[in-house]
C-alpha cells in the first residue's frame, strides 16, 4: 500500500541438475519484488536455453508440467513489478534470451539504466533493431556490438557506458555472472547449496533453498560463477561512490532478509526506536499499519513503554485478483484489506505506526476507520522521512505531484489524513538507525532530490519504462 | 495450519436493491470460515431465483459481470470449506435452492445434523429423492413434506426433528429467515444497514458492510425479517442446554469479530495471560506463529514480561494456488509459508506461541527452522487445551487417531515436535479466559469427549459428509 | 442454420470396461443433437455413480484425465441442445443422477414431456422437491414414488402417467434400460460390441464404436440390458399409434443414420428427386447449400438431368466460438460461413436447394450473396413442405409468429427473400419420399399442425423448458 | 489431412478506421492457411503500433474487446500454421514489430527465405542481436542496417540479397507496403473497398469484406500504398523466372479464391476432367474425400460420365481442439473425421477421389472404412502427380522419407493403402489443367526436385523453422 513499488527481483542458479525448481522456489521467496510476471530460462546441455514466461503470482502460473520441462543443471529468473499501464507486454518479461555472435546469452535485471534512450538512439542509427522498449536491452545491444572479444571484458566495456542502477544475473553457455552497478543501489547476494552456487536479490530466497548465504555481490564487483563451483571475483569499479537504496530497508525487503550489511528486521526496529525518541506522545497503546509497518511499532512500543497491541487486521484473502465491486455503493477500498479491532482502540489515545507516506490516501482512510471504531485521540508516527522526489534507479515511484510531501507540509499532511499529531522519522533519525558506520553508502534521493548520480532526466523525455520515444505502445 | 478447519460462512441479505454487492462483501469477510467454494442465490422480484456458485474464493470467481446479474433486493450466500477427497461437487455447493409446494426456497447452512443419514432413509423410503449428499438437503426436504400451512410452524416442526449443529439463512418470496439450533454451536449475527437487515455468522461482515450490529440471533431462536426492515423473533427452544463451539474463539473466528457475546481480540489475548501464568518459563523473548497467534503471544508476552518479536515471517503469496514442485527435492513444507527472523532468534531462549496443536506435524516443522536459525531454547506454548476427539458439529476435524494429543501424552508430544518445554493451556484457563459467567455455555467436545448432545455416531456410517450409504460419490 | 434445434442426443453403454471412452466417442457422433453441453455418469462397481459434466462440445471438454476418472463398465451420456437465453445452467445438464429408495439412478432423456408441468404441481402439493426446471426430473420423481416394487413395473407405471416424447436410457445398479414412448417420436437404436450393448440415439454412434447394429428399440418398448449382454425386450405398449419425426429425415439425423427404418441419406436423395418432379425449372446448375442441402442437391440434379456444381463454400473455421465483430461495420452473417463460386454462379441460371426453411432470414442473405457473385436466375428448392406450426415433442422451435411459412404466402416468402421462383416439396412428395409402408407412422405436426398427440398446450404456461410456472430461472 | 501444411495467410489494411475489424475478418477467410495462431498490428495515429497474438483461431482469440483496443486506420495481420514440435513461441507469432532508425515498422511473411541462416551468421558477426528464430527477422535486420537513405531503396537492397520465398505486407508510419519475391512463389492480392486499400493473400478475403478486387501484386513488384488510397507500383526484377506455387491450386487455396489468375474451383474441376481422361475406370459411383476432394470429383464424374454421390460424410466438430482418448483402444483416427455413407458404398464399384497422397497413412484407413462399408471395388484418383521432393519455398512438408511416392512404387502404393486400382494425375496433366498459356510460370518442385530456384540446403542445417544453428530452442 506504500505506493512506491519495486521493480524486480532476480535469481540464477548454476551446477544443480534441479535448477528450474530451486529458481522456482527462490523466486516465490522473492516475490514481494514484483508481482505482474514472472520467467525462468534454464540451459539445457549445449547452448539451447529453454523457458517460460508468465503474467502473474510465480506460484500460480509454473505448474509442474512447464518445471519439468525446463531442464539442465543452470538458469536465471525473473519477478516483473506491476506496470502502471494497461498493456501487459509478454515480450517485456524477463528474462530475455539474445542470440549473438559471442553466443546465446539470457539475462535478467534488477534496477533502472539512466542514460538508456540515448544510447538507444546512438545504436538504432547503426542499424540496430529493439523489440522491446526496456532498457535491458541496451545493456544487451552494447555487449553484443563490443569488439573485444572476452565476455568478461565486454561486460566491463558495458559498465562504463551505462548509467544507473543493475543487479544483474546474465547466464551464457558455461557461466553465470553476477553483476551490480558501482553505487550498489540494488542489493545482490549469493550462496552456496552443495557444490551449486544460487545468486539471488535477498538472502531470504537463499534461506528457502537451504543455500548457504556467502555475501553480498560488492558495488562495481562483477562474479564468474562455474558449473562446478568455482566463483571468480572481478572487481573493475573499486573505489566508486556508494549508494544504497535507503527504501529497501524502509519498505522493500523482506525482515528476515540480509541486504547492505544487516538484517532487515533489526534495522525496522531501530527505526522505531529513533522514531519514538524523535517523536514522542503519552498515548494508551502503540498499533501497527500491518504488515510492513510490526517491526517499527515494536520498537517503537519498546521504546515508549506503551503496550504494543493489534488494532488493525488484514484479511489475507485480498490478493491480487479481488474483484472489487464495479459501481461500489461507497469506497469499500481500504476496509476489504484491513479491519479494525474495536477493544483495542474505543475510547484509546493511539499511535499508529506505518513505514513510510506516499499519497496520503491510504492513511487517510486508515484513519477514518480507526476513529470510527472509537480512537479517542490517534498519532500518525512514519518511519521514514517525508518523501519529496521520484526515484530513477528502479523504482516505479507516482510523479513528483503526487508525492504528497512533495508539495504540502507536514501539517498541511496531518489535516488531510486527519491525525491529531503526526510525526515522520527524520533523516538524521533515518541516518542513525542504519547505522554510523554505513549512513554515508545509502542514496537518500527520494527524501532529499540529492542523488549520487546525475539522473539524466533532461535527455530521457519518459523516464521509467517507455524507451521508445516515438515507439511501440502495447499489447503483444 | 490448525488442522481443525471450520465448515461455512453464511449471509443474507433483504431490502437493499444491491444485495448481491453486499452478499459479495459479505462472503469475503468470512472468506476464513470457507475457502473452497461459494455461492450468491438472490431473488428478483416475483419468486425467481438467480444465481451463481463457483470453486474458489469469492473474491476470485464472481466478476462484476456475474454480480451485475444477480439482480434483486434480498438474497443468501454461502462460503464453503474445503473437502478432503479430490471430488469437487458442483451441486454440494450452497445455498440450495428448490421448488416446492410452498414455493421457492433457497437455503444457506453452517453446521452439520448429526442424525441426517437415518432421516433420509426414512425420507427415501416415502418417494423422495435426494440429489446431493448434504444433509442440508434433509432440511428441506422435512420442510416440504411438512402438513402445516405455515412455513414458520413448518420450521418450528423440522426442528424438533432434526439433531445436531445449524445456523441457517433460508430466503422465501417475501421473507428472509435466520435460525439457529438450541445449543447454538455455530454464531450468527444480524445488523441493520439503512432500512435493509443483514445476517452473517460473525460480525466482521456487518463491519464490512457498514451495518449497525444488532444482536446475535439466539440459541433456539427464529427471526423472520421483512423486505421492509421488520424483524419478528420467534423462539419455539428457549431453555435448551447452550453449546457454543469453544473452537471458534480459540481459532475460527475473526479477532475483529464479536461472538458469544464479546470480541474475540480480547477473549485470545486472556487465553494468552492464562497461558503465561499457568506454563510460565524463563526466557529472552516471545514468537507467536502467525497469523493467528499473535494475539495470545501478546497476551503471554505482557503477562509475562517478556518482550514480544517478530520470529516468524509470514509468505502472503501463499495462496490455495500455489504449486509445490512434485518431486521436490525435499520437503519445503512450512518453509513456503513462512520463515525465521535470525536476529530475533540467534542464540536466544524463545517461547512459541500458537493457538492449537493437531497433528503436530506443523510444530515439528516449526520447531526445526526456529532451532535451525539458531533458538538456543524453545518453549512451546499452545493457548487451547490438548485436542483429543473429533467433532461432530459442523468441524472437519481429523480421525480420532490422527489427533496427536489423544494417542500421546504431552510429554510424548514435546519430544516429537522437539520442543525444551510444552505447555498447554488447560481447560480450567480455557474457561476462565471464556469469563465466569459464560463458561458453561459452550461446548468443549473437541477437549472432552462430553458433548452437549449425543452426536447419534453409532448410526450414521459416514459421519461428516457422506450421506448416502450406498450413495452418490462424485464428480458433477 | 435451419432454425430448428435438435434436443438432445444419448448414449448408454453396458459391459465394456472402457465405458467412458465409448460414451465418449458415442457422444461425438450425436454432437450435431446438441452443442450446448455434454455429460457422462458410470458406475464404478457397487452403486456408486462418477460423472462429469460441461458446457460445449465433447470433444473439447472431456480431457483423458477426466475420461480416465470415470471408471466403470457402464455409463450413459447425453449431448444438450443450445439453449435460447442467455443462462446456462449446470444443474440442467443430463444425465441427472438420483438417490432412491430403489436404488441410485442415472438418465439421460431425448424428448418433451407435454404434461410435465401438471404433474410437477400435484408432485409439489405432496411435498416433492425439485431441483432444476428440466421435465425429466418429473419422470424420476414418478418413479421414485411408485409403489410397485420392481424397477420395470415401476417404469410401465410412469410411461402410462406421462405424455410426449421420450427416448431414454436409464441406469442402475445392474441393469442399463432404454425405453422409447409409444408414439416413438425420437429415434433410439442399439447394437453389439463383443458382449458389450451400446444403447444411441442414431447408429451413427454404433458405426464410430466399431458395434454391430442389432435394431432399433421399438415404440412404447423397454429393453432391459444385464451386464452380461442379455438382452430382455419388454412391450406394454406395442399397438399404440407411431409418430416419427418427420423433420430427422429431414435435417436433424445424420445422412450415414440409420433410423426410423432406413439410411437418411437415401431418403434425402428421394426428396430431392421428388422435389425436381414437383417444381422443375429449366437452368443450367444445381447447387447445394451447405452441408444439409447436399444430398437433397443431388437427387435433385441426378432427377432434373442439370449438372450439380459447388456454388457455396462453407468455411470450415466457424464454429461455435467465433466472435463475430459487434459493432460490425455491416452484417457479415451469412459471409462469415458461405462464400460464392463465382465461376459457378457469373451468368448461370441457378437452382439452389435447401432442406427447409423456417425465418426465410438465411435465404434472402444467401441469395443476395449468390446475386452478387453474378447469378441471372435463382430458383430456390426446399427439400420439405412450409413449416407452419411449433413442435412440442423435443424440438426447439421459434414462436409461430416467427415461422416465415406461418404467416407468408409462398408468393411473398419468394419476393422477400429474392428469388426468381420458389418450391416447397409437397407433404404429398415428403410422403413418397419417406415411402409408401412407413408414411403413416409419421409426425407431420410442424408441417400441418395435426399432431398425433394433444400437446396440452392450454396447461403448461411455457412450453419446452419451463417447468416452474413461477420458478427457478437461472444461473446455477 | 493431405500432410502438407500452408505456411501463412497474410492480410494488410490502409485508410480505413476499422482496420483492426477488417484485419480480423481477412484473417478469418485466410484461416485454412495457417491455424496455429494469429496476430493483428495496428497504427494508431503517430507512429505507435498496439497489436495482440494468440494461439489459436482468429475467431476464437480476438475477442470485441481487444479488436476495439486496437484502433487505428491500418494495419497488418497473419495466421501462422501449425508447428511440428511441441513449443509454441509466442515470440514468433507475427506481425513482428521493429523500432529502427527509420522508424517503426510492422511485417508479415508467408514464405520461407532459403538463405536466412547464412546472412544471420554475417549479421551476428557484426553485432545484430535476434530474438526470434524465424527468417522474418533477417529480412528486417537487412533493412534496419542498409545505408540507403530511403525505405523503397532499402526494399529493393534486401529484395537483391535474400532467396526463397516471400509474400510480405510491411507498414510503417505512413504507408503500407506489398511485395512479393520475384518468383512469385505465395500469391498476393489487393483490392479496393472505398479509398481504402486491402491486401491479402488471396481474394477470398477480400470477397469478405466486400472489397472489390483489384489486381494480384506482381513477382518481383513493390506496391507503396498511401492513406489515401493512392497505389504506386515499383518493378525492380521484372523479367526474372516465374515458380507459382503447384500446390496452391491443387490444395492450399480457397476454392473461391482466384489466384495465379484464375479461379481456384475451375483449376480443380480440370484436373478432375484430365484425371478422369488419364485414369478412366468402369465403376458405379464417384465419391470424394471431403471437403478438399470434391470439385476434382465432380470434374470426373462429369468427365466419366458416371454419378458423383456422397460417400463420406464429415463430422463438422473434429476442430483442432478434438481430444482423442489417449489409450484408445484401438485407432479411431480417420473415423474420428469421416463416416461411411453405406447406401451410396454397399456392393458399388467406387472411384474415390482426393487431391493428393502425402504419406499414404490416411488414404489407408479411408479405404478399410469404404471396404468394411461394403464397396466391392475401390478405384482410388489423386489430383495430383506423386509428391516426391520436399518444399523449400514456405510449405511445411514431410521429411523425404516419409512421402510415400518418393520410396514407392505406384503398384506399392496401391497394394498398402489396399485400393484395386490407383491413378495419378499426370504432369503433364497438370500442366494442361493449369492451362497452357500458364503453366511454364509453375513450380513443380514437389513433384520433380526441380526448383526454380537452389534452395541453398547445403548451408542450412534445419531447413524450414530453425534459423539457430545452435540456437534457441523453446519456450516463450
Amino acid at each position: 500500500m506504500a505506493g512506491f513499488r519495486e521493480e524486480c527481483g532476480v535469481v540464477g542458479v548454476i551446477g544443480d541438475p534441479d535448477a528450474a525448481k530451486l529458481i522456482y522456489l527462490g523466486l516465490h521467496a522473492l516475490q514481494h519484488r514484483g508481482q505482474e510476471a514472472a520467467g525462468i530460462v534454464t540451459l539445457n546441455g549445449g547452448e539451447e536455453f529453454t523457458g517460460h514466461k508468465a503474467f502473474g503470482l510465480v506460484g500460480d502460473s509454473f505448474p509442474n508440467e512447464i518445471i519439468a520441462r525446463l531442464e539442465g543443471s543452470s538458469g536465471v529468473g525473473h519477478n516483473r513489478y506491476s506496470t502502471t499501464g494497461g498493456s501487459r507486454l509478454t515480450q517485456n518479461i524477463q528474462p530475455f534470451t539474445f542470440n549473438t555472435a559471442i553466443g546465446n546469452i539470457a539475462i535478467a535485471h534488477n534496477g533502472n539504466l539512466t542514460n538508456a534512450y540515448m544510447i538507444r538512439q546512438e545504436l538504432e542509427a547503426m542499424g540496430s533493431i529493439f523489440q522491446s522498449t526496456s532498457d535491458t536491452e541496451v545493456f544487451m545491444h552494447l555487449l553484443a556490438r563490443s569488439d573485444k572479444a572476452d565476455v568478461l571484458e565486454r561486460m566491463v566495456e558495458v559498465m562504463s557506458k551505462v548509467k544507473g542502477a543493475y543487479s544483474l544475473v546474465i547466464l551464457t553457455k558455461d557461466r553465470l555472472y553476477a553483476l551490480r552497478d558501482p553505487f550498489g543501489f540494488r542489493p545482490l547476494v549469493f550462496g552456496r547449496r552443495g557444490s551449486a552456487v544460487v545468486v539471488a536479490s535477498e538472502s531470504c530466497a537463499l534461506e528457502l533453498l537451504d543455500a548457504d548465504f556467502d555475501r553480498e555481490i560488492l558495488p562495481g564487483e562483477i562474479i564468474e560463477i562455474f558449473p562446478d563451483g568455482l566463483v571468480k571475483s572481478h572487481h573493475p569499479f573499486p573505489n566508486a561512490r556508494k549508494g544504497f537504496c535507503s527504501f529497501e530497508p524502509v519498505y522493500f525487503a523482506r525482515p528476515d532478509s540480509q541486504v547492505f550489511g544487516e538484517e532487515i528486521y533489526n534495522l525496522r526496529k531501530r527505526m522505531g526506536q529513533v522514531l519514538a525518541r524523535e517523536t514522542a506522545v503519552d498515548a494508551d497503546v502503540v498499533i501497527a499499519v500491518p504488515d510492513s509497518g510490526f517491526p517499527m511499532a515494536l520498537g517503537y512500543a519498546n521504546e515508549a513503554g506503551i503496550p504494543m497491541e493489534i488494532g488493525l487486521v488484514r484479511n489475507p484473502y485480498v490478493g491480487r485478483t479481488f474483484i472489487e465491486p464495479s459501481q461500489s455503493i461507497r469506497d469499500f477500498g481500504v476496509k476489504l484489506k484491513l479491519s479494525p479491532v474495536r477493544s483495542t482502540l474505543y475510547g484509546k489515545r493511539v499511535i499508529v505506526v506505518d513505514d513510510s507516506l506516499v499519497r496520503g490516501t491510504t492513511s487517510l482512510k486508515i484513519l477514518r476507520m480507526l476513529r470510527k471504531a472509537g480512537a479517542k485521540e490517534i498519532h500518525m508516527r512514519l518511519g521514514s522521512p517525508p518523501i519529496t522526489h521520484s526515484c530513477y534507479f528502479g523504482v516505479d515511484t507516482p510523479e513528483r505531484d503526487q508525492l504528497m510531501a512533495a508539495t504540502n507540509t507536514a501539517e498541511e499532511i496531518r489535516e488531510f489524513i486527519g491525525a491529531d499529531t503526526l510525526g515522520f522519522l527524520s533523516l538524521e533519525g533515518l541516518r542513525e538507525a542504519l547505522g554510523e558506520q554505513n549512513a554515508n553508502n545509502y542514496c537518500y534521493g527520494c527524501f532529499t532530490g540529492n542523488y549520487p548520480e546525475d539522473p539524466c532526466r533532461t535527455i530521457t523525455p519518459q523516464a521509467t519504462d517507455a524507451m521508445g520515444g516515438p515507439g511501440l505502445k502495447a499489447g503483444f
